[in-house]
Order: C-alpha cells, then sequence, then structure tokens
C-alpha cells in the first residue's frame, strides 16, 4: 500500500448523487492508517492546479452523510478539459502535496484527465495511485450497465412525463417536452416509463441514435392526433439531421431565410420552441406547448432512485477498496450480475476514457419513436421504490336526455 | 333538502391536488339518501352542454382513493369560459338531467360560471344548490388564505430552486427560471423557501406585483455577481413594464428591430431566452442559463405537499356539507386559525367571482426583489411534511504549498 494523502474531486455536471460517491471514497479512505490526510479539491481540476484543497478529515461523518444525500456537487465542480500540460500541471500540485491516491468523480472527459495525469505518474516513476469514478446522468460511459446519476434523472424525466400526460389528457393538445443528452437517448428514453395504459403519453420519442427529418415528426404528429386526439412528445436535444446537424440550426435557418434577418439561439428553449412553431404553422393545431426540462432534471431536489443512491455510494468506496488493496489504476464499473443485482469491476482507464456508449438498436423500437420492452426491463429497476402511479376514473358513461 | 342528482366538474388548469376535491365530493355525496346519482362531467362545462356525464356511483371507493392521489383532472377540463348564453345551455342540461347539486372545482372564471348559474336556476325559480370550490396554483381567489393546488406547486418551486442554486453553486454563472402567474407573484415568490444559507439563491425574485426595468433588472445580476460570483433568479411570466405590456413583448420588439426581420414568438421559453439574451449581450458573463418550468410545476407527479392533500380533500366535502345542510349557494374558502391550522367558510358568489387577488405589500422586500419574513412564516407551513434540506462541506482549507 502506498503511504500519502487521498485527493478526491468531482467533474462535469452535477447529478443528484454525486455527493454519494463522494461521501463514499472519504469514509472509506479515513479508515486506512497508511493515508496521513484525505482533501478534497474545490471545483474539480480547476481546484487542483489552484491548490484549493478542503481538509475532508476534519469533516465530521454526519455531516457527510448529509452531503451524500444532497444533490449537485458539493465540492463544486468545473467545465475545464484538461490538455497535456493542465495534466502536468495537475501533477506537479498533487507531488508537491504529497498526494498517493487521486480519485475523480464524472464522465468522459474526467475519465480521459485520470489516464493522462495516471501516465505522466508513472513516466515520472511517482507511486500515485489514479481511479476515475463513474457519473454522467447521460448514461454514456462504456463498459457499464448503466452509470451512477442517470437513474434518478431518468426517474424525473419518467416521473415529469406521467404528470404532463395527465395534464395533456385533460387539457388536449400537444405537448412536447426537450430532455439532455447530446449523443445518447437514454434519458429521452426514460420518458416511456411513465406510460400506463395503451394511449398514455409520450406516443412519440426522438432519440439522437436516429435521423431527425422534420416532415416525418409532423407527419408523425398529425397520425397521433387522428388517433388520440392529443400527442405528448419527447425529444432529446440531441436530435440531428442526417449530415449530423443539430435541428435546432436548420430550423433556426428556416426562420433566418424566412425572416431575412438574424437570430441568436443561445436560451436553451430554442429547440422546443421552434418544433412548437414547425406544428402550429405546418398542422395548424391551436394548442401546442414546449417544455425544456432544463437543469431540473439533473439537479431536482426531492426526486431520487435509492438504487442510485447506494450504487453512486458503493462506487466510491469500492475506487477506495480497489486503489488500497489492488495494484493497478483504472475506471470503477458497474456491472448487473442478477434482476437486480449489481458488482463492480475495475477497467483499465484507456478502455473508458473518452469514449461514448449510445442506446443498442435492442433498446430501441422498429419504428425509432418508441422504446422495446426490453429497455423497459433495463431501466425500471434502476428506477427503484416508490415510484408513483397514476390512476383513471373508469368510463361508467351516463346516456344522453337531450341529445341521445 | 333538495332531492335529486349530484353533479361534480372540474374546470381550468389542472393542480397536483385537484382530484383529491372532486373525491371529497363524491365521496361525501354519496352517503345521502336524497341524492340519487352522482355525475361527473367530463372536461368541465363543455362536458355538461355535450351531455359528457360519468357516472360515479358507479365508480369504487377504492379507485376513488388512487385517483384522488393522482394529479391533474382525472374528469378532463376546459378552458372555455362560458357566457351568459353558454351558462343558460349548461342550466338547460342541469335541469334536463334533475341536477339538484352542482359542484364547480376552479379558480375565478369557474366562479364565475357558478354565479351565473346559479342566478339563471333562481331565475327560472329551479331549485339547484351552486358550489364553487376553489383551486388555482396562482393563490389568486380573493377571500382566501390560500387555494388548493398552489401549496403543491409552491413546493416543487422551492425545491427546484433548491436543486438550481446548488447546480449554480457548483458551476458558478447566472441561472434564471420562468414560474407560472401573470398576475400573482405567489408562485414565483415561493421560490424563496428553498434558500437555507445567506448566500443561497435565488438572489432576485421578479413578482408581477412590481413594475420590471430592464435596466434595473441588469444592474441587480451585476451586482450580484460582483458580491457572490454567481447569480440565481426567479423571474414571474407576468412581469410587465409601467404600461402593463409584458416584458416578453418589449424584449421581442427589441431584437426585432435590431434584425430587421419578423420573429415569432410563440413558444414558452421564449421569456427566459429574451432575458438571457439581454445579460449575455449587455453584461457579457459567458455562462448564463435560462429555464422555464413550464407545465412541470402544476403537474410534476411526485412533489406533493400533504397539507394542500387534505386541504382540497376537505373543500369538496365540505361544499358537500354545506350545500345538504345549508340554505345558500356559495364558494368555499379557506380560512387560517392557527400556526397552523385552517377552517373553512361559505362565501357569496358575489364575493369571489372574477376577482383576482395579488401578493399583500407586507409579503414583498422593500427592494421589490426579495420576499419578507412575513411571507415565509406564512408558505412554510403549506409546503407540508418532509421538505427536503440541503447540506454543504464545511470550508476546512488547507494551506497552499506551491503558490501559499
Amino acid at each position: 500500500m502506498l503511504h500519502g494523502k487521498v485527493l478526491v474531486a468531482q467533474g462535469g455536471g452535477p447529478t443528484a448523487v454525486i455527493n454519494q460517491s463522494v461521501a463514499g471514497v472519504v469514509l472509506e479512505a479515513r479508515k486506512f492508517r497508511n493515508v496521513d490526510l484525505v482533501y478534497g479539491a474545490w471545483h474539480g481540476v480547476r481546484g487542483i492546479v489552484n491548490e484549493d484543497f478542503l481538509d475532508l478529515t476534519q469533516e465530521t461523518s454526519h455531516n457527510l452523510e448529509m452531503v451524500a444525500d444532497t444533490p449537485s456537487s458539493a465540492l463544486g465542480s468545473t467545465r475545464d478539459k484538461p490538455d497535456l500540460k493542465y495534466c502536468q500541471e495537475i501533477f506537479k500540485v498533487l507531488k508537491a502535496h504529497g498526494i498517493a491516491y487521486f480519485f475523480y468523480v464524472g464522465g468522459n472527459d474526467s475519465s480521459d484527465t485520470v489516464r493522462i495525469v495516471s501516465e505522466e505518474a508513472r513516466k515520472a516513476g511517482y507511486p500515485l495511485r489514479c481511479m476515475h469514478i463513474p457519473k454522467t446522468i447521460d448514461n454514456d460511459l462504456v463498459l457499464n450497465d448503466h452509470t451512477p446519476g442517470f437513474p434518478s434523472a431518468a426517474r424525473f424525466v419518467a416521473q415529469s412525463f406521467m404528470g404532463a400526460n395527465l395534464d395533456n389528457a385533460a387539457l388536449p393538445g400537444v405537448y412536447l417536452a426537450v430532455v439532455m443528452g447530446r449523443h445518447a437517448g437514454f434519458l429521452t428514453a426514460a420518458s416511456a416509463l411513465g406510460k400506463k395504459f395503451p394511449d398514455d403519453g409520450p406516443h412519440l420519442i426522438y432519440l439522437p441514435e436516429r435521423t431527425f427529418k422534420v416532415e416525418k415528426f409532423l407527419g408523425d404528429v398529425k397520425a397521433t392526433m387522428d388517433k388520440h386526439g392529443r400527442c405528448v412528445v419527447a425529444v432529446s436535444e440531441g436530435i440531428h439531421d442526417e449530415t449530423g446537424a443539430p435541428i435546432v440550426t436548420q430550423l433556426a435557418k428556416e426562420v433566418e431565410k424566412d425572416a431575412h434577418g438574424n437570430i441568436q439561439l443561445s436560451g436553451t428553449g430554442a429547440l422546443a420552441d421552434l418544433l412548437c412553431d414547425e406544428i402550429k404553422g405546418k398542422l395548424g393545431y391551436k394548442r401546442v406547448r414546449g417544455d425544456t426540462f432544463g437543469y431540473l432534471q439533473r439537479s431536482f431536489v426531492g426526486c431520487v432512485s435509492d438504487v442510485d443512491q447506494r450504487e453512486a455510494r458503493e462506487v466510491g468506496e469500492k475506487a477506495v477498496q480497489f486503489a488500497m488493496w489492488g495494484q493497478n489504476d483504472g475506471s470503477v464499473t458497474i456491472q448487473r450480475t442478477g434482476f437486480y443485482s449489481v458488482d463492480y469491476k475495475l477497467m483499465p482507464l484507456e478502455a473508458v476514457a473518452g469514449k461514448t456508449r449510445t442506446m443498442e438498436d435492442a433498446f430501441i423500437s422498429e419504428s425509432g419513436t418508441d422504446v422495446t420492452d426490453a429497455f423497459r426491463m433495463y431501466l425500471r429497476p434502476l428506477l427503484g421504490k416508490g415510484m408513483p402511479d397514476a390512476f383513471r376514473l373508469r368510463l361508467n358513461n351516463v346516456p344522453k336526455v337531450l341529445n341521445p
């Protein structure tokens, strides 16, 4: 076992359970006698190069448990994507502070940072154990059954669509909501888990794994309106045309061409608004509403999967166990072992770093606008216990008197 | 006691607890021997004129309880605002079906419908008891301490800002979210209940009860950024200039003028996007994000106040009791009697119908961009039990080594 300090940091977008992983690292690391102190970096890799460290051996176990239950990154995060030079700066600081164990909780970019720092340490012959701990609501890390943060965000999306479908049934029309996930459609697909009855929405689901054609989309919406008199649509923010160009740009260009002016498309509500305009303009429906779930889906307080919480805790704890009792740097991954149970494996950093997973074909229906039962089987156990359920009145119709 | 059928209907925008009121009416009304049958109108007053009725004496108590716990209007709703002629049609149908008791769950417009139908019955000498049951997430009904539906929506908004504040603290910048409430700022003001520590957001709250000036707004944002290095803003969708013109129109005009073209402003994300553009363009901050809570705040499944649930149930039950044991038509109102307890009073329909309550001055801080402790005392008990809490790590800083 290496002797020295432990450093833990958080990178990228916050999740509902990312603090569980930090608590897992800190509480486990504090048990080991070869650990001098446990530091937390303030705002990820940016905090490391700035030497902004918190001494987490001064933090009470009780408060760590409270923080673990609090969403978003308690150590602060960063959008910095370190290049080689940046990673060399990181390594310099780690050495200066006598860090022997480096744990970084994050997604693709973060795992690549860990990989480069690990290489720098090896090249310099400095004894440093580097561990990547998975986290991302997009669920786009390879070699993982799923990633911590995704189940809670998926639960938020499923519950949102469950409610939106009830709202749309009460006041019929077209309802469309844009969900996060630029390259992987897992989170958008989670909207399907809000369905109960056969005529429930979302009736249409558009994923970045399939090419989006505006004309086809309008046809799908019309067919749904003809069938149900209402239509609930889930759209991934990452939908694109056959060239890979985002649909938001394509629609904005059309508007630009029409108006002979420049439109700044910087707001997050743009895609939903533009798709609604298409529906109103070309199909003529009056009641068309578009929402963009925005930041709520990754930071809403009070909608969390207990499965996600315990797994996020465990990947942190396992990272320390792999680091202390093992001989290799790596990325902790989640492997499904039953319906439902998981185990954790340490994978080489090169096998995970910088790679992007997208939805398997088996998860997407042939129509391209729905998910399969395989996906429902995959996702349901991740959402955890206490999922809300929606009930409706039975249609015991009364005979008409005036106009029978 | 009148002898005949009972009819219950739901109007206006759905809430998280509006089905509790229907369950309260149905379960209580089914106990009375002078009641022939209990009908529900399908999609509010529209369902009445179309004679689209469900026989709710065929519905199990168990399913009624399940539906009561389900958000949105289980009987369907409508945006129809009946005029005199429409109300005469309603009255004609009520008479034809032998309705002796009419219960309408809704807001301002719905109470006015009940008032007109009540007058028509009196003029015709037809024995009809008409009851308005309050409901609105806007909390804008006069003579009520608050209205069912508001507490659960307020809880959603408070929890949303609690999470958004944590997200913004992890990745600093400007975060702005637009909240429902065209004339009354109660729901936007509820964002303040997500605050815990003095530097928590929302740092700025813009209500329709105060005139919105874009220059002042930009100054407020800059001052907050200078002080905290980040800024969380809650904005009511109803903000307007001194002439009462919506800010979204004003900003859209500016953009139009700049671009020499036409921009269609039909999407719900427009106000947030335009305000973000102002901040980016005039203050130069890079990380500026705008969300619009949209339909989530009134129909999200799984964020409900238990206080709201029981009160929504009680106003339904009380409406039946007032109707059966009393001699007057009216509107059921909620009166606060303790910290925290309530009682219900029947008020004349004319006293409630068509009137709009806005936030009391005592609830708004002198700055106009925050709420007072009086508002916190007012709102906190309504949010119910089990409100989430946010915890942070204590700042036990580590001395720097390389750059001390």
